[in-house]
């Protein structure tokens, strides 16, 4: 019996891209490039080969009097070149590789149903989702989810330094007070079961565990939305915290969150922005401004009629963006106190004026990207307002006991990843901000 | 209009137990404290007021003839204790703090069904499960999930660094090649649909666009167990990464993890593994060894006839764990090369005996926290294997697309992080490390 415990040395030195730039590695070094031949440019005696990598594209040059067998080559193989590193200002990253050998490892069996080389994929939102899998090959499609995993690192790690504990919650569960209708119910060992549309009850119930918490997970509502900003499925950010002293906390965490993430984004994803010629914004201090007063300035302002006294159309919220950018060059603005009547039962109603609620929203550049807000915490006050809503409390008793046995002040709010990534990077739909999207007419690929 | 853009300042330093430790605050200086009154000790004169938080117990000493109104507190409020720090060693921490004003949040309006101040939670799993929320305030309890999260950071941490990238799936589709019968299954707009059981064919897909990807999320597996280490839902780390040489690269990344990971844990998390008196192992090379070889070696080493020659029977994993702890030291192994017929269609079968496949288990004291392997690449071969074993090739179109249009060799693995959680702490159960689990009886709280 033999344990492998060591590995074999590989024969090359996986190029490494940052070592390059750092001029750790030299003309004439001979290096490994493993990736997709993404385009070939044959010049006759010479041809260009490109290679995508994740780093991004490589440039080799292959001399036909050196290697042999170039009509073997094919846009769309998966390859190990090996070669000689010459520094190349035109070439990408500042060298190309003159080819020795190359391996190929698989070559595609069918061509290819877009044109995934160019530098724009010229092609419909249908066919694009469509051929998903293939259309995320371009290096501008791919580019949008390395910002999102850019927001997401920031959300977290912004967090873990606030002291935010990581959760995951169940999302198969038995029954949700909110929303019955934006459900989607599946049959559990016998059981009926939902999907959960947010993890609100379980965060709420893990700040009397953790004081703060958060997470980054899939939800699922069953809404018969059919516009550019709307999924059936996305991922949430959520953050709950307790012993809040006001809403304020809440925004005050939210702006954390964007500065630091927008830092982030500048210095570990700036190849992706630059791709995509995404401008992030400065943030300093966003503005904070109640519901009723923003509507009513707007509505001067712009001389325009308030038609629903108790929610904001998109028309409002375009124009509450312009006019903040106007008054203080902000991209954002937190909208605080919307009306009791639009939010949820467990959002705390202002005891200085219990038409509306101590809970908020975020707009960016005139567009609603979180909603949060400060929660009750006593129980006979939460108990009030179901019963004056005539909510059914059946299968909410976990839910509520943990009011029962006692919990801080607190709040928190949800951020859909998918519709920040899209406002960030200013996409037109939703859909090209998400991976494989699930609307009302798609459920593959 | 008034734009807040600045908070008010607090009255009081909160306090930063960090500081306390660098003895950046000292004696007499004034502080404030928010938790929950975990515990009240009436000594007369004097109380001790425990209080709980985030980051541990703090002890507050309250001196009636200082402050009044005693008979107000009770366990289980939420407050805010104002007070000075007076350096005590025999409290948590090396302080306490002399009450001088309580301000209370909240009161709780139920006794607790469960002692969660005690040390040890004496109570059965079910009443455990049963009362969960408030189970999960106990300081033992909530211990778990903070190691739970450092698993989870390291996983991404580590990967980052390795040149993945995050991705989010769908986990609403509409059909899946794998166990047709372990799916749950809904209604999605009037078309039936399934919830995915595992992320592997879009994370394979992703392998095309980013080389390497990870994602941490829920999996849904409707499979009829009752065992202590299964979950019908549960978070799945996976990873699947492209450009492979071989198998070794897949192990080679896992054993990368469970290093940095186990440093992460013991540099940020020692705190909770104290609590739970749990000893990491030392984690050096992980031995790697074929399926046959060590089932004929613990048959011959512990006497003991082969019953299942394709699968490995939970004893059977035990006394592989014992044989390589005794030859090795190590509590790790890699069980590679399973039979082909155990193990899913795109599993590569080895080229040199296809009744074997390119795949392997990591087990820990015999227990099996990971499946992964290197998966077939090529078109062709994956259509024959297929068809082999008469497999319907509807509703797969768009994962046998990628092939089609060429593919790298590669593989990857897949992690429960609650068995994981549960096996590296020492767990009985894995209800034990999940937050609100769900079994084939449990679908609240």
């Amino acid at each position: 019996m033999e344990f492998v415990t060591e590995r074999k040395e590989t024969l090359l030195t996986e190029l490494c891209v940052d070592k390059i730039a750092h001029s750790e590695i030299k003309d004439d070094q001979k290096v490994s490039l493993k990736g997709t031949i993404h385009t070939i440019r044959d010049m006759g005696d010479v041809a260009f080969v490109i290679i995508r990598r994740r780093e991004g594209l490589f440039q080799c040059v292959y001399e036909k009097s050196i290697v042999s067998d170039f009509s073997e080559l094919k846009e769309g193989q998966a390859v190990k070149i090996s070669g000689l590193i010459r520094s190349e200002k035109r070439a990408p990253h500042g060298f190309e590789i003159l080819v020795k050998e190359v391996l190929i490892y698989s070559t595609p069996k069918k061509s290819m149903p877009l044109q995934i080389s160019k530098w724009k994929l010229n092609t419909s939102l249908e066919a694009n989702l469509d051929y998903r899998a293939v259309a995320l090959r371009n290096v501008r499609e791919r580019a949008v989810f390395k910002i999102q995993e850019g927001i997401t690192r920031g959300f977290r790690d912004y967090l873990y330094k606030q002291g935010f504990t990581e959760i995951h919650t169940p999302k198969l569960g038995a029954k949700s007070a909110e929303g019955g209708a934006n459900l989607f119910k599946l049959e559990y060992f016998h059981k009926p079961a939902i999907l959960q549309q947010s993890p609100q009850f379980y965060k709420q119930m893990m700040v009397g565990v953790f004081d703060r918490v958060f997470e980054t997970a899939p939800v699922f509502r069953a809404e018969k939305h059919n516009t550019k900003r709307h999924l059936n499925e996305y991922t949430s950010l959520d953050l709950e915290m307790g012993y809040i002293d006001s809403m304020d906390d809440i925004m005050d965490i939210e702006t954390g969150f964007l500065k630091y993430t927008i830092e982030l984004l500048r210095k570990d994803y700036k190849k992706e922005l630059d791709i995509l010629s995404v401008e992030l914004p400065e943030i300093k201090e966003i503005p904070r401004v109640r519901f009723d007063e923003i509507k009513r300035l707007v509505s001067e302002r712009y001389d325009r009629k308030i038609k629903n006294p108790y929610d904001l159309e998109p028309e409002e919220e375009e124009l509450i963006g312009k006019y903040i950018k106007e008054k203080t060059g902000s991209d954002f603005v937190f909208v605080t106190h919307y009306p009791t009547k639009k939010r949820p039962f467990y959002a705390m109603d202002d005891p200085t004026d219990p038409k509306f609620t101590l809970s908020f929203d975020l707009l960016y550049k005139g567009l609603e990207i979180t909603t949060g807000g400060q929660r009750i915490h006593d129980y006979e006050e939460l108990i009030k307002k179901m019963e004056k809503r005539n909510m059914d409390k059946e299968g909410m008793e976990d839910y509520l006991s943990i009011f029962a046995y006692g919990m801080p002040p607190h709040g928190g709010l949800g951020i859909g990843l998918e519709r920040l990534t899209m406002e960030l990077i200013g996409l037109e739909n939703i859909r090209q901000a998400t991976l494989f999207p699930r609307d009302q007419r798609r459920l593959v690929p």
